[in-house]
Formats: C-alpha cells, sequence, structure tokens
C-alpha cells in the first residue's frame, strides 16, 4: 500500500490531502503538523489517516510540505536525507530562489520538487481546506528539469488530476513576479487596517460607515502572520523593491492632489482602470470553482 | 398623482428609483442624466416612467440626487431656487460639509436633507441598480435639525421602507471619518493596480500569478473616475491626512523589514488582526441583503 505523506496539515496542506485520497487511491494518508490540534482536527475530518511518524519516511511514495517558507528552507535537507530512493519530496512555499539554493548541491535533488500553487483564503487551519481550492489555478513548477523524469510525471499526474494549470518559471523571476502580484497586496490590506484602527478607536464608526469596498481592500488583513512573516524575510529583497514603487506611487498622488492637478488624477486612474480586462480573467477562472 | 425625481441614474440614482417606485405607489418616476444613454436605459428598464423637465420642479414631491459631489456642489443651489414649496430635495453625495455650506444660508435651506447612503459596488450606470442595495446598510444624516420636520419625516420614512439604518453625524465629522473607511481604500487600491500594472507587461503573469487576495485587494481600481476624481478634490484635506498616515504605516513597515526586525513584523500583523472582529461584522450586514 502507497504511503502520501503531508507535513503542515493547515488549508493547502489538508486541500491536498483531499486531493490524495481521490487520485491515489488506496494509498494511506499520513500526516503531521507543529501544531497537535491540527493533527487531531485533520483525523476527525477524515483528512489523514494516522500521523506521520519517522519510520514512515523510507517508504513514502509522497511527501508534500506546505509549511512557512523559512520551515522548508530550514527542514528540507533532513526531509531529502530521510526519504527513500523512490520517494518524492514537493514545496508549496510562496518562495522559491532560497528553497532551491537549499538543496542545489544534495545528493538527492532528483526526488525534489519545488512548487508554488496559486491558491488560498484569508482562512486558515484544517477545517479551512475545501476539495476544489486548486482547480483551475496556476501550480508554478521551478526547476522541473532537475527532478527525476518519472517522480516529476507522478507528481504532474496528480497535479493534472486536480485541474490545475502547470506553469515552469524560473526561480528568482518567480519570487519577483510573486512580490508584485501576491505580497505587496497583503502589505498594503495589513497598512489600510493598522491606519484605520489607529484612527477609528471606536469600531461601530467603522462599522457604520464601512461598505464592501473597504471590506474587500482589507480582507488579506486577516492573514496569518506565521505565515506571512517567513515570506517578507525570505522574500525581503524584491519585497523592498516592491514597497519603494508602491510609496512613490501614493507620494506622486499625494503630490498630485496637493497641486490640485485634478486633469493628472483623473487620467492616473482611467489609466488604471484597465485592470478590469485582467481581473475578469481571474474572476472567471475562480467563479470557475465555485469559490 | 405625485412627482418623484431624480437627478443622476447610476447605481445608486437607479437603486432608489426601484425604491421610490415602491414606497410612492402610484407615483410619476422623473429622471435626467447628463448622459443620454443613462436615460434611454433607465426608461428602457422601467426605471423612470420619462424624462425629467424644468417645468417639473415645481410640483416635485421629492428630488433625488446621485450624482458627482461637485456636480452637487455646483447646482444644489439652483435645484433649491426651483423646487416648489411642499418639494423635498435629497443629496446623496461621498462628502458632506461643502455641500451643506453651499446652501446654508438659502432660504429654502429647510427643504434640503443631505445624506450618504453607504452602499455601493465598483459597477455603475442604470444596467448596476438593484433592488436591495440599501437593505441593512447606513444611511448618514448631516444637520437633519435643519430640515422641516414634516419633510424629514417624509425622507426617514422612505428610508425606513428599504430597511435601512439612519444615523445621525456631524458633516465635519463624516467627511474626515469617511476618508479613511472608504476614501484611503480607493486610493490604496487604485496605486496598487497602478504598481503591479507598471512592472507586469505581460497581463498573462498577472493573470497566471493573482489569486483571490490581489483581486479582492485591486477591486476598488475598477472605480468610476468621474466619480472620485470629485471626491478626492472636495474632501482634499481629510484625504491628504489618511495618505500621510498610510504612507507612513508602509514607511514604518518597510523600514522595520529592512531592519530584519522579524519579531516587530510579526506582533504587528498579530495586532491587525483583530481587523477580523470589525470584518465579521461587516460581512454578516452585507450577506443579509445577499450581496
Amino acid at each position: 500500500m502507497k504511503k502520501i505523506g503531508l507535513i503542515g496539515l493547515g488549508l493547502i496542506g489538508g486541500s491536498f490531502a483531499i486531493q490524495a485520497r481521490k487520485y491515489f487511491g488506496d494509498a494511506e494518508i499520513l500526516g503531521s503538523d507543529h501544531n497537535p490540534d491540527h493533527v487531531d482536527e485533520a483525523l476527525r475530518l477524515g483528512l489523514i489517516d494516522r500521523p506521520l511518524n519517522q519510520e514512515d519516511f523510507g517508504d513514502l511514495h509522497l511527501l508534500l510540505l506546505a509549511i512557512p517558507v523559512d520551515a522548508i528552507e530550514a527542514q528540507l535537507t533532513s526531509f531529502l536525507d530521510r526519504i527513500g530512493s523512490d520517494g518524492l519530496v514537493i514545496d508549496c512555499g510562496s518562495t522559491k530562489s532560497t528553497i532551491c539554493q537549499a538543496v542545489a548541491q544534495h545528493p538527492k535533488r532528483s526526488q525534489f520538487l519545488a512548487t508554488h500553487p496559486i491558491a488560498g483564503t484569508e482562512f486558515s487551519g484544517p477545517q479551512a481546506a475545501v476539495e476544489n481550492l486548486f482547480f483551475k489555478n496556476t501550480q508554478i513548477l521551478c526547476e522541473p528539469d532537475k527532478t527525476a523524469p518519472k517522480l516529476l510525471q507522478r507528481a504532474q499526474g496528480w497535479f493534472a488530476s486536480m485541474g490545475m494549470e502547470i506553469r515552469h518559471m524560473d526561480a528568482v523571476e518567480h519570487d519577483k513576479h510573486i512580490a508584485y502580484v501576491s505580497h505587496l497586496s497583503h502589505i498594503s490590506s495589513f497598512m489600510l487596517g493598522k491606519t484605520v484602527l489607529e484612527k477609528e478607536n471606536d469600531q461601530s464608526t467603522i462599522f457604520a460607515m464601512a461598505g464592501s469596498g473597504f471590506e474587500s481592500t482589507v480582507r488579506l488583513a486577516k492573514s496569518s502572520p506565521d505565515m506571512w512573516t517567513p515570506i517578507f524575510k525570505i522574500n525581503k529583497d524584491f519585497v523592498l523593491e516592491t514597497l519603494n514603487d508602491y510609496i512613490r506611487n501614493l507620494k506622486t498622488f499625494q503630490h498630485t492632489l496637493e497641486q490640485e492637478d485634478f486633469e493628472a488624477l483623473y487620467q492616473d486612474m482611467k489609466d488604471i482602470n484597465r485592470i478590469k480586462t485582467v481581473l475578469k480573467g481571474i474572476t472567471d477562472k475562480n467563479n470557475t470553482h465555485g469559490k
């Protein structure tokens, strides 16, 4: 009987657990999490069959890592050390270059595949796991040529079964683009939340005056600091670059408003409106899997 | 037969037109818009019975203004000049103090009511009008004591019929709070959209790498510059204050990241997470009317 291991049983790990049971037939699904409550909950929800133990590593068919990026970076070498000769280790981290570097010289490098599934919600923990989280969403693979073809096929077959759209990307390019498209959104949202909370001591005022627009813009400020602190840490240089650009644009807006150049403000917003086209694509994609 | 007039037949005006027909029984619903296509569309959708003409002003029961704030500020005096002795003029602008000032000395001040319905979507035009837009949402009234009691009751009865939650607020306080809770969200979202569009020339990269988080945070960047330029213009001082606070918080985040004080970043995000409580209230409110 095949054994599938999952380390990290939150939203991503839990949702992959559901897909592992569907795809790998009668495989035994094993899981661990640094939070013992998550293991209990994953057992109760039927996401896993039993806890993953040290003794299981030698004959795992596949080991998926869905833990914070600093934990992946720190522990990946030791997981690869212990995996059996037919096992595949996959990580799901939101940054890719330092993780790839960490195992670049590892004798079992060909048993590792670096991925970033573009999927998520602002919720966390095993109870946030959902079956269709990955459907029609992008799965980014970095350095797939460094993974043994047989093991790469194993992973791709699984990802295809859940409807993921596979895209290859250079690890450094990935970290740069994702800083703009994902990491910056989280910072802008956290800082918006902070600015409003600092000013509005009276929550009932926020509650009464905030419409669905504020709700949407500040939604990511609910995200987990346990996940996001390591991301900002590991992708520091690119994140700082996006922050520089963002602050510069905000200052230009501020200056233009101070100068009362309303025609320029208007043209700027009109131009930014072309984000509609981009969002339409994302919305269509997300609606397809009923999120 | 009562006549109800609406100037501005977009999302807000159109949605109030639906509510006017429900509440004022067999009243004739008349409308105008600076965009003749909107008038045609409002007629076609049955939002209005016929165009609003100059001759109608004298015997309007109620005139609702749902046009950009600078247009309200510029035209309100002339509308009040022309309204008959039993008519009530209501404005729906997102800023309130300069509008109240504009008519403070008007001989018919008691026939005017300043409101701000906290409702909206990122869509615009008559086709965006929906029946339940205002249900369970806040309706802010400024200086209601300056409106004739009989006319104030007329408005409040109508707002209550559509399930709005009425709240009184000083006009300057309104403009200050709304700058934080609404206007700043729009700027942060517009500038996020700008930063990503500038960097990502290849839309397919944004499309592939952006998840629902980016979509949510940048949603307001689809908003209409025709509506938002006048809001930023008229509420300039408070908007600049919010921008100062926001940029300061972003710079602190940037500095903390540069200094690699990850414990401070973590604590900051953990603290901002209490926005969850506020959002929960907003979400419950919005879910009630099925948006």
